[in-house]
């Protein structure tokens, strides 16, 4: 059954592509409409089919509907929530997907007019790809769904929300918003940024050892350019709107870096050993949490099946 | 059909272990036996079948062996070097299973007798996991395996060799040892360090984000603590005997990070953009070399068949 009537997609790229997929798989929209800045995006929505009808302009795009979903970077948004203001209907509600909450609420809550309710959220899901061709229907499927509602936030409003997202198959937890960007400055944020790191260095390196760092990237380096090949923009927001947590983690990372690098100029092998060793156990704690499997295979399922997954050594 | 008559491994972790389930599948040996220090890991090799026999010395293992593979941590191989040398029988190869070239070779050459080969190795492969029952038949299979050889290593020896790895799956490189440690540094050693360091500083941190940081783990540092889970005694000899090529790395490693830290304070918005852009090509090449897919499921199989990975997003 429908949970909302008319749901407005502004932004058409991999999250929303493929919160329609999962709409249009459980019948959770009456209708699915779609706003995208590019012709070519309005026209592969509507040529795949997750959107019914698109618009030009996001304001056209969110009249009449009970559901807007902002799926813009993060450092659109306010100037997207000034456009639909004039044009959300009474009693709509206005989420958006952004990977940052402080820098959005305060980009966002100041045009939503009284009257329509504004729950912000965050999926924690995603690939390496983007754009409208990119979604599929179980990408939310066990995975988390933050809510930061803000401070009397309607609970009904909230609640419907939330049966959507749970009927999408994702598990929703609600914080508030700066706990929500301290949390994923450490669980998202500055690995991204040390992923890309990484990777430019090895880019950089690419004279010296040839065509060497790919060929052997199995060992390690693999898992880091996943990362670090998500969508520029989208990053490049995150670290501008969620600067003070990020850069007081990174300094933290760069401290206990150092730490660990004096260990080795000094040879000292025990300070390492017991280094290594505490952060198995944080490991341990999410496989014991769901979050992962021991004998993943990521990538090698035709070849594994047999045995623990392919993180490589040495 | 059998290429060696007789193969001693010295250790019996998780390399050694696949390799004796894989020999053992392909018929590739005629006699497995085996040595490791601790009983508990010796009974479970004759437990699982790993091995015929086994031996409270390495000394006593190697006795008659065509083939010695040490697969012992890189600190120890110099030891055990000392301590097999005068029972190898004449014409044996001996391999280490090694992340680090240089310092092996240092440490097990000038113990290697007249008339035994020498030839350095390392197999791109690996989970998580240790231990003699970690091992599985497939571990090697579509996985790099480096050799080393020293100058004027005997042609016939390191074919042979070569057909062993190959069958058990193996794809075969040679290089030398310097070029190899510096590779490695970037493509594993200096990942290694980085993933460590971070799931150390988010340790730190779950008194604040309490356990957070594990329930959110799937934006990304969700690949770090798979890294950061391996085998810590085998880590910090890496560490230790990789010691200036993995500075080399950490040192602009550290510059780059400082660079990008300073664009996010400074909200230089257009050198994040073009640096994220960049890295994404890196993931292409990988991609390309085969050495990894563009829909992998890594970990969710039975869910996201129908759709590209769950990197996570934000």
């Amino acid at each position: 059954m429908a949970i909302y009537q008319r749901v407005a997609l502004i932004g058409l790229g991999l999250i929303a592509s493929s919160m329609a997929h999962a709409m249009r798989q459980g019948g959770l929209a009456g209708e699915i409409v779609g706003h995208a800045r590019s012709a070519e995006t309005r026209a592969a929505a509507l040529e795949i089919g997750i959107c019914d009808r698109v618009f030009e302009t996001a304001a056209e795009a969110v009249v009449g509907a009970d559901l807007v979903v902002l799926a813009v970077p993060v450092g659109a948004m306010g100037e997207i929530a000034a456009e639909i203001a004039p044009h959300l209907a009474a009693g709509a509600t206005v989420t958006d997907v952004g990977s940052v909450k402080q820098a959005v609420i305060a980009a966002v809550q100041p045009h939503i007019p009284e009257g329509v309710h504004f729950i912000p959220g965050h999926p924690l899901a995603g690939t390496e790809h983007s754009g409208p061709r990119s979604g599929f229907a179980t990408l939310f499927r066990n995975r988390w769904w933050l809510l930061t509602p803000c401070e009397g936030a309607d609970p009904g409003a909230v609640a419907r929300l939330r049966s959507l997202l749970e009927a999408m198959g994702a598990n929703v937890d609600t914080m508030d918003a700066p706990h929500h960007d301290l949390v994923l400055a450490v669980t998202s944020h500055t690995p991204h940024l040390i992923a890309y790191t990484m990777v430019g260095v090895a880019d950089d390196l690419r004279r010296v050892t040839d065509s060497e760092v790919i060929r052997y990237s199995a060992a390690g380096f693999r898992d880091f350019t996943r990362i670090a090949a998500s969508d520029p923009t989208m990053w490049r927001d995150v670290f501008l709107t969620n600067k003070e947590a990020t850069l007081e983690i990174l300094g933290r990372f760069t401290e206990e870096l150092f730490a660990l690098q004096r260990a080795i100029r000094l040879g000292d092998g025990d300070h390492l050993h017991e280094y290594f060793t505490r952060t198995r156990a944080i490991r341990r704690g999410i496989i014991e949490a769901g979050q992962d499997t021991a004998a993943p295979d990521f990538g090698r399922s035709s070849e594994t099946a047999t045995g623990p997954g392919p993180k490589a050594k040495g």
